[in-house]
Parts: structure tokens; C-alpha cells; sequence
């Protein structure tokens, strides 16, 4: 027997989020990779995910992990799997990982990026994959207010009302705003995120690059601990799950492979 | 009676090409068009396209112009338009024009862009709108290709073998190849292309960004007059075409605006 972790990237348009949804008809990226695996090895595989992305999100860097008797190579399920995967969900990476390894009970840093087609018209090519502002927006003022957001902080006012979470502490290592063109991305590294984290700051720095809320309101925002201190909770097509880091290195890893797909 | 010029930005990847194919069951731009403008203005309208681009080309500003006896406003149709469009194509522009414009027969320049996704994976929210390429692409000897494709020549080598076109000389005023991280972008602008010409031109560009050939063997392939000579035909998701500019200015417009959609 042995633990392989998949590094997983898929297109969140099509499918009902991540997590399988026993007994619904829905379509999950957790249960796709689960349907293909299973097909490849004969075994009965149910994927334990990183990340649970909502319906919509789309992910580079999301993990997967099971345990197979499989004698396929480590290196090699990223082949194998492809080969019984859509287009819109690709294995990025295949490797073996220790057999007590669990992608969520382990010290890591978690990367997205929220895009923002800040242009005067829906460009057709981009709708799928960025949240459209037709507002001109100040992307330095939006930068300046990432400074406020980083560090430990309770982010009770960045979560979700429907959040199950218990603690609300969360350090942002890094968060950065850039622009190229009409898009503007906004990425954020932190060792955790509370649901629809991400999608709230995003709503909050737009109200901040319409010049509606000041850089430093971030900070009574934080402060106030009131969900609705902050902005919307911006759309899922916007929000990218782009990688994980393992703070500690990935223990015992026996192979590690990237290739060509 | 008016006649209104609209620019049409569209997603081609659901659609039969521009071209309205009458007797065939498959969906294309300028039906979908046709179809939305008549149920609007309750005439029977059939709009003139600029450019007819072949099935899956993605375009930001190609252009449909036609003649209406509709009260509406020329600056006006972008919202009725859009009101019945669905999502993937877009009105960008709605302006009058003289009654005997015609946006195949005047004096424009043509921008197309070719995106390469030029990475070791296939990212899924990219494969819609670029050619995925492996092989590492040195992109200058990219661009210093493109030297030797401006001015004009004659584009034998650069057009399908299908082509009906009698004469084969074009002018490219500007080719130019940029990375931005793993997207390459060739972009072109010329006073008109043959068919597959700036596809052909990609594939081309690939095998000298691969090393396979040098920049200056444009020179010959040109020369050659023969397709034989020149690199394949780069799949169409990855081709956009960008816009028209209009050399001596558009005649008797009478009216024009830019909104947000």
C-alpha cells in the first residue's frame, strides 16, 4: 500500500465545487478524480482534497490524496489519470507522499488569486475566468490597503456569517495587487483561509479601488469584527486556488516527479 | 432607413465559425446576430461581417454592419443588441455610418493576436483560448522572425492550398512577439490576410521559437511561393481577432459612442 498526492488543476466552470456530494446529482471535481481513479486501479478510491473550493472556483494547485495497492509508479499516475480525466481537470503532478500525511492536518501556506477584468465592456474570452468592473479602478490604492490585511488577525469581518469555523485568527504572509492591462489580479498567501475569505477581501479592496473606502479602513474593518463592515463577497469565476507550499517540507517523500503532459 | 456598424467581440469556441451557413444545423455568429437584430427591430436583417472567421476563432472587435428602418438610436443598439445576445458574444460599439459603407470593401488595417500557452502543463482555464506548446519557445528568435514578415510579399507559402483568393500580395505593417510568463503572444496587423494565413504564420513561428528553423528562413519560405515550405496551421482557439482600424477614417459617421456594457 502506498499514499499518492496528486497536485490537481481544473477549469471550476462546469462542476458543483469540489467536494462529492453523496446522493446529489451534481457534478464535483471530487467526484470525477474519484470515478477515474477507481477505474484505473480496480480499488474502490476516495480522494482526500486540500481544499474544499466552492462551486465555480478554479484551482492550479489543489492536492489529492489516496491510498492505492496499485503497482503504477508514483510518477507515473499523472499519465494515468489524465488519460480518464476531462480536459477541464488535469493532474499537474504525481508523488508518493509518508502513509500518514493527510493535505489538511499538515503546516502549509495556501496561495490564491482573485482577477478582475477591470474594463468598459464583457470581453467574451475573459467571462469565465475573471469578475467583470466596469468602475475605474486605482489598483495602488488597492495595494496600499493589502498592507492592513497582513499579518495575524481575526478576520471574523472577511467570513462568511455561514462559517462553522471556531477560531477566526489567521496570518496573511503576503498580499499584493498588480495589473496588466485591463486585468487586475489580486494574490494572497496565508497559512489558512475562512470561508469565502478570499471572495470578501476581494469585494473589500474593489470598494477600495473605487475610491468608496480608504487603504486604512481595513484596519477598522478588521477591528470591528462585523461581517458587514466589509464589501461583497465577490463572484466564485474570479477566485484561483494557485498552490500550496509545505512549510516544513513534505516528509518522506520517496519520489517526486514533474513532466510534460 | 440607417445604416449602423456594431463591433462584435465573441467567444468562438461554441460556434460554427462567423459565417451563417443556411440548410445546416449548426450555430454561427452571424446567425446568432442576424436572429437577435430581427427580433429586435421586427425587420429581416442580415448583417455584412468584416471577417469570417473559421469555427472556434475568438475575436474582440470584428465588425456587422446593416440597414434598419428601427426609431432606436444608433448609439443605442449596443443595450437592445446585447439584451438578446447570449453571454459569448458582445456588442462592443454601435455607430452610424454612410448608407454605402461596406466593411469589406474600404481601406482597413487588420490586428490578430495568436496566444501560445508555452508551459509544461496544460492549464485548464487556458485551454479554451491558446495552443498549448511543451517544447521550450525562445521568443526572440520569435520576434526577429517577424522582421522579415512585415512590408509586403507575396504570402503563397503563408495561405491554405483551399484558398480562392487571385492574388496572394499583402501588406503586414507591424508582426511582434511578447511573453508575458508562459502566454506568448504574436501579434499581427496587415492591410489583409489569406486563409490561414496568420495561423500558418503561427505554426511557422513555433518551429523557429522551437529551433527548428531560423529567422531568417522566412526570407526563403516566402520566396519559396510554396505552403509546402512554411510551419503547420496552429489550431483556431488560438487565434483572436483584435480589430480593424480604418486607414482614411470611417465616412459620414454621424453618430458614435462607447459605453459600458
Amino acid at each position: 500500500m502506498k499514499r499518492i498526492m496528486l497536485t490537481v488543476a481544473y477549469d471550476g466552470t462546469a462542476y458543483n465545487g469540489w467536494a462529492y456530494q453523496p446522493g446529489k446529482n451534481v457534478t464535483t471535481i471530487e467526484g470525477v478524480l474519484n470515478r477515474a481513479i477507481s477505474g484505473l486501479t480496480g480499488e474502490r478510491i476516495e480522494v482526500i482534497g486540500a481544499s474544499r473550493t466552492d462551486a465555480g472556483v478554479h484551482a492550479y494547485g489543489n492536492l489529492a490524496v489516496f491510498d492505492t495497492a496499485s503497482t503504477i509508479p508514483p510518477d507515473k499516475f499523472i499519465y494515468a489519470v489524465n488519460d480518464r480525466l476531462p480536459a477541464d481537470i488535469r493532474i499537474m503532478k504525481s508523488q508518493s507522499v509518508s502513509s500518514d500525511f493527510h493535505p489538511r492536518h499538515c503546516n502549509t501556506l495556501k496561495t490564491y488569486e482573485y482577477r478582475i477584468l477591470n474594463s468598459r465592456c464583457r470581453i467574451p474570452t475573459e467571462r469565465l475566468y475573471s469578475f467583470f468592473c466596469d468602475y475605474d479602478l486605482n489598483e495602488e490604492a488597492m495595494n496600499e490597503a493589502c498592507l492592513f490585511l497582513e499579518g495575524e488577525h481575526d478576520f471574523t469581518s472577511f467570513c462568511s456569517i455561514n462559517s462553522q469555523s471556531l477560531t477566526r485568527e489567521r496570518t496573511i504572509t503576503k498580499a499584493l495587487v498588480s495589473r496588466c492591462g485591463d486585468l487586475i489580479t489580486i494574490r494572497i498567501t496565508g497559512n489558512g483561509f475562512l470561508y469565502n475569505m478570499v471572495r470578501i477581501i476581494a469585494g473589500t479592496l474593489i470598494e477600495v479601488g473605487r475610491g468608496k473606502k480608504a487603504p486604512s479602513e481595513i484596519k477598522e474593518i478588521l477591528a470591528a469584527k462585523d461581517r458587514a463592515r466589509a464589501g461583497m463577497t465577490a463572484p466564485a469565476n474570479g477566485l484561483f486556488l494557485m498552490e500550496y507550499s509545505f512549510i516544513e517540507g513534505l516528509p518522506d517523500i520517496t519520489e517526486t516527479v514533474e513532466h510534460n503532459l
